[in-house]
């Protein structure tokens, strides 16, 4: 919390913004957000007049740059590749949809945990070859998950595992006093010794974090090498994974199983060697999909924040990156 | 609640009777009954001398019918195999095991509730193939659940679900002033209409009936009928379904899916026609397990109730069934 938030434009800049809207956007949600600018919408592929504007896309074209974007609306939530792009123009606001993909990663993480819990693919596989044959369950009740990432898309995470009786613990960039909802408790990123050993005690680990210099990596062979076969999921980026590390800690055992919503590179071809991970299921960076109504939503409430001049919750911070 | 429940054995006979256990009860556990009741257990196979007995077991051997046999403890949940091999004899008190039976199979059906929103086995699938493709996931918050079973197990689903914002309606043998922990609201099972109507308003339809001659063939063509796109899990007991009926109604699709962890004779044949239904999947009635620390403490916890002279909770009311 020490890079100060941008702030946020203006009233009478924002009043009279053009609305840019990136070409992929559908049409439904193109209307809405006429509807609550009170605007024309101008398709950012057309050649504008001088701004001042307001963007809402996925990417900064190289002809916006230099132009007065005074916001621009990310439909994504993950703003990794948009400020990787290139340097953000200053005394632009950025924020982002992140909808209810809090909710929805949460379902994700669920899903899969039960999933083994409940040896769900083994009995589809079983009732395919109509087989009839009892699979012990595993009760999650009284087991432990680690969630690196404490924000609201591992919070949602946490609350559901709790929900069914998984003991939550969740690793923050900085340590707080109070946990966050959904979390029994929470260390710091800083604290090495309380980390290993919650990694090794735990059944479940979970990835929640953003791309950042900071992050790139994060699960490598040290961490790998505390777990004692909890079974590995990322929802958070794929290059905060060292697939090589991850590889090994999978054919030492020490990693039981993986669930990867995301890779470092996606698609992933058939030829990837992630398809050759032993007991690993791939997913296609599905868990945590934006819907138009979310973008419109998202749009809405941060448009409310700025007419009322305050810096809405969605704002990115720059310099951090989330 | 018509049926009063039977009267626990008077504490002297109690103090004095003998500790049977059936052969199939393992040793741990027999060593466990033995310490909480203060006497020597003897195997029920073996020549037993006369009563009175306190008897732990799955079944009632024909030898102890007309002994003195003041107090059967069932090691399962349901007892419709028991109560139907026989009359029970007058003034044995009967107690079941429920165990973390509710837990276990709320997490069954959440499982495959969020395996469906989540195309868990169609991603393995996928991953087998070394295919990334995406598959849209579906969020199950807002969407209604009705499940037909109010009890310790009809309230731990609905527990459950709701945690993942599903909305849930019980179906209820009577009808309540206050809906039991984990439902929105409950229906008697006499408000044809309302079923009706909350059968066709279900994205799922969760059976845990117990089977009685009320509940044979619960689930049958009237009921499917009313079902508007909602998958079926059954996890009370197979013989509350009529299959001809599912079948029919998964072939015309107003049933979308069906989870089936118990059936009407288990275990089932290769060549048996469940195993041909459309978009089913048949798990080994292995929902509702109970483990040994799930006897051990439910027979603790009735010994204590008969102990201080009230009637314990896990005592099956024999006229009524459950």
């Amino acid at each position: 919390m020490t890079d100060p938030l941008p702030v946020p434009p203006a009233p009478e800049l924002l009043a009279r913004a053009r609305l840019l809207v990136a070409p992929t956007v559908g049409e439904p949600v193109v209307r809405e957000l006429e509807r609550i600018t009170g605007r024309p919408a101008v398709r950012a592929s057309e050649d504008a007049p001088d701004g001042p504007y307001i963007h809402v896309g996925a990417s900064l074209p190289d002809a916006l740059r230099g132009r007065h974007l005074v916001w621009f609306h990310s439909v994504n939530a993950g703003t990794d590749a948009l400020l990787g792009s290139g340097t953000w123009p200053q005394d632009t606001l950025l924020t982002r949809t992140v909808g209810r993909m809090g909710e929805r990663i949460a379902q994700y993480v669920l899903a899969w945990v039960l999933a083994e819990c409940q040896s769900v693919p083994e009995f589809a596989a079983q009732h395919a070859r109509a087989e009839w044959r009892r699979i012990p369950s595993e009760l999650a009740s009284g087991q432990q998950a680690l969630v690196y990432g404490t924000g609201r898309i591992g919070s949602a995470v946490a609350g559901l595992l709790r929900g069914c009786g998984i003991r939550t613990v969740g690793v923050a960039r900085s340590p707080r006093a109070v946990p966050p909802p959904g979390f029994d408790r929470v260390i710091g990123a800083d604290e090495a010794g309380r980390e290993a050993e919650a990694l090794g005690a735990a059944r479940w680990v979970v990835g929640a974090l953003p791309l950042t210099d900071a992050t790139a990596g994060h699960f490598g062979a040290a961490r790998f090498a505390a777990v004692r076969g909890a079974t590995f999921v990322n929802v958070g980026r794929g290059a905060t994974v060292d697939m090589e590390a991850l590889g090994a800690a999978l054919r030492a055992g020490t990693v039981r199983r993986a669930v990867l919503d995301v890779l470092p590179e996606e698609p992933a071809a058939p030829d990837d060697s992630c398809w050759r991970l032993p007991r690993t299921v791939i997913t296609s960076h599905s868990a945590g999909i934006t819907a138009d109504e979310d973008v419109v939503r998202d749009f809405e409430t941060c448009w409310q924040d700025l007419r009322a001049g305050r810096v809405p919750a969605l704002a990115v911070d720059v310099g951090r990156g989330y």
